[in-house]
């Protein structure tokens, strides 16, 4: 049975290599595979259908909040991509150029889009007149290309698909409003839909978006300690609206700028789901973002009567995400394909098991085995579901807290960061040096300027001046 | 109010300058416009809506069938475009090619998917292996790049939304079966969903789509009597797994190559939806298509207790898609602006209603006013949703059955394209110097040679030889 070897050979122990451990799970729980272009994915069924679920309750809350879908093309002109200085300088040596159409070389080249920032701007300059026409709050879901040289699943790879959200405002109070407001969406799906727990904070200015006034950032912690920038959020205050000239006419006629912001999340967030909540059994996938929530696998399933019960219980479960694995392979093939898969619990059911008028629920978080009465499946199968979610986050949280250090002192810094993996809370004196310095030394980078300050002493971690702000350190993905 | 203004202007009336006609709808009811970059469209939140119901519906409907979706990247070498020769003749002309990552020009040039055969048959050489590998039925919503040189909004732009299905099974039965199955989805989508008529048919030697055994595709008729192919299902028999090596070990252990098909719709479709129901008010949405499906206008709302029973309303009917035009704008500017954006009916409640315990659903396809007791709102809305869905598809079933003619000699075949815009149905020897002949004389193509064939003569209508097919001719989008 050759497909099932695939699945036998035990992966990478996490322990042992983290990086191949991950390579191993997103093969063989069949996310996504290479691809004849070099540092593009294929993404498979499986991840697809992840992506799937985290873009169609995404999109449900940004259209709560006001959000209305558009699609924008995929080139910009080179002369578009040059307008805001900072912009093109941040993504022009990473772009993938397009010089000739059909036959014939283009008059001007284009790239393909690495954000949408220009064209949304080009629009707005044609689409926004007076104080009616805003707010515009536009997003698109789409693919961007990013020319990177070092290339990894999920977490880095030249194309990838994300959303991107662009808004016009007519103040700046707005357009911060829209900023915070958004990130605070990603905060909360990532705790609600994803169980993973976030910090919340701003970028510092070398750490903040090509063009933008201010970014923030979700940033989340991965099983190895290393961070993952979950989401970004960015307020351009009227940059943009400036090089590009969206104006408007507000209620005493009088010409303003624009102020704009821009906010994204990626296929990134599958490499997180697996960094965060993954085991040496493959994946682990929260309830609420499982393609796959219940799997029901039928014990000796030749015997009369078992598989029509394992139907029966579908049917019943069919509020949920269910399947039923009646392929011809042995129970235990299953139990380890739904493990690694990351199916957040299966029902095993038998001869035995239906003589008693039950079958047993075995939770994929932590293996705990659960007799349940046929009687009771839906309502016992709703709350294992809720349980696993809670506890999924619970755990998540609580290694993001035991992985969270503070430092007051450059050696404990260091010898944190050397040998800790995790957060390290530290103070800042607010100068670049000091980034440049850690990041140099230690290949850590501040993750973000949590908006829960706390003060762990009035001097920088690094150069002993007057301490600004408190920020998290760490090396990151 | 200066919103207003593009509304008034009255749209060029149909019956004047259909393609004009068609400009200002898009226009007006903001679907689309223009960008930056020559050809390629900006779809806006009214179109994109109109898109997220086709995706959504339709991907139902192939998930019925065992669809699963995944993502390829948008790039594909020259090397391997170049694979499978008809293939390249046909796409190589018209794509946009990418010479360039970052700052360094690419050792190998690759083009942006005009469609992905080939990629995905790269895929599946190294994905197949044994015959419990097959079928493999996939698809993916993405963009493509055709570089074409004249451009209409929807119709045919460089760039458009798709989704394209890609499939291998181990016999040619099972091709041919996935092939037509798809082609049925489709044409029951667009009865079903859209309200549009389709003749099914296979296309002729050449109309078919590069590389392909045999194409099979839908035919719609437009207001103005041309033709539109709104879908087309592809059977490329083992050509394009001889080009690429796509084998598999069969129960007998020998190796076998696999049969292939692909399936595509797009954005076109909303192009079809302009042209098929729209008139000289603008669109007319489909119910089931619709993105806001009733609008709820209040009459003197800043009366008391009239907006209060607005919402009211929309509160009892949130079963549906529906909205309140709770602006300032008059109601006389509500009604223009309901009947542009195609919304399927509105309701008008003003205080002689409320008093009267009643409000007037007003359809858009026949104006016709219906008075309705306030307490039967919700079965009287989904009621007449269903009546105007059946009537906007027998209203457009009878447009194409008026405009559907047959001729069995060369001057009545000439007569007919030339004076009646249509579909002719005549004979066809199968010749291809006919098919030319009756382009370059008469400006029209074979549409398909449908599964119900007729017998009208003996004869083909254009060299008088023995006839082989019944033909559906006409001018085309």
């Amino acid at each position: 049975m050759a497909n099932d070897k695939k699945l036998v050979e035990a992966i990478t122990s996490m322990d042992v290599d983290f990086a191949q451990w991950y390579t191993d799970v997103v093969k063989k729980a069949e996310l996504c595979d290479y691809s004849s272009v070099k540092g593009c994915m294929i993404i498979k069924p499986a991840g697809y259908a992840i992506w799937e679920q985290i873009q169609t309750q995404l999109d449900a809350e940004f259209k709560k909040t006001g959000v209305e879908n558009v699609y924008m093309p995929m080139f910009i002109p080179e002369s578009l991509l040059q307008k805001e200085k900072d912009h093109v300088e941040g993504f022009a040596p990473e772009v993938a150029w397009v010089t000739h159409g059909g036959l014939e070389p283009l008059q001007e080249r284009m790239c393909v889009r690495p954000t949408s920032e220009t064209l949304f701007c080009d629009f707005y300059a044609n689409e926004i007149q007076s104080y009616r026409d805003l707010p515009k709050v536009y997003n698109q879901w789409c693919s961007v290309v990013r020319w990177e040289k070092t290339t990894r699943p999920f977490l880095r790879s030249r194309e990838f698909l994300w959303q991107e959200g662009h808004t016009a405002h007519a103040t700046a109070e707005d357009a911060e409003a829209r900023t915070i407001q958004m990130l605070n969406v990603y905060a909360d799906f990532l705790r609600d839909v994803l169980a993973i727990p976030v910090v919340k904070g701003q970028k510092t200015e070398k750490e903040k978006f090509a063009g933008a006034e201010a970014t923030y950032t979700i940033e989340a912690l991965m099983h190895d300690g290393k961070a993952l920038q979950s989401g970004t959020s960015h307020n351009f205050g009227d940059g943009f609206a400036k090089a590009f000239g969206i104006q408007y006419t507000d209620k005493e006629n009088k010409l303003q700028y624009v102020h704009q912001t821009s906010w994204g999340m990626t296929t990134r967030l599958i490499g997180a789901i697996i960094m965060v909540h993954g085991d040496d059994s493959g994946l682990k996938l929260p309830p609420k973002v499982a393609p796959v929530q219940i799997t029901i696998v039928p014990i000796q399933q030749k015997k009369e009567g078992v598989l029509d019960k394992a139907y029966e219980l579908r049917d019943r479960l069919s509020n949920f995400r269910v399947k039923v694995d009646d392929t011809d392979k042995s129970p235990g093939w299953k139990f380890s394909e739904c493990e690694m898969r990351g199916v957040p619990f299966r029902i095993e059911i038998g001869p035995k098991d239906i003589e008693n008028n039950k079958c047993v629920f075995v939770r994929r978080d932590t293996r705990e085995k659960i007799e349940v009465s046929l009687d009771e499946v839906e309502t016992k199968a709703a709350e294992l579901l809720d349980t696993i979610q809670k506890d999924m986050y619970e755990a998540a949280l609580a290694h993001q807290k035991a992985h969270t250090y503070a430092a007051t002192t450059w050696d404990e810094f260091c010898n944190i960061i050397e040998t800790k993996p995790g957060f390290v809370k530290a103070m800042w004196c607010g100068d670049q040096a000091c980034e440049d310095k850690i990041k140099e030394t230690l290949a850590a980078t501040s993750r973000c300027m949590p908006f829960e300050q706390e003060c762990l002493s009035e001097k920088c971690v690094c150069c002993g001046n007057s301490a600004k702000k408190m920020v998290y350190w760490g090396r990151a993905y």
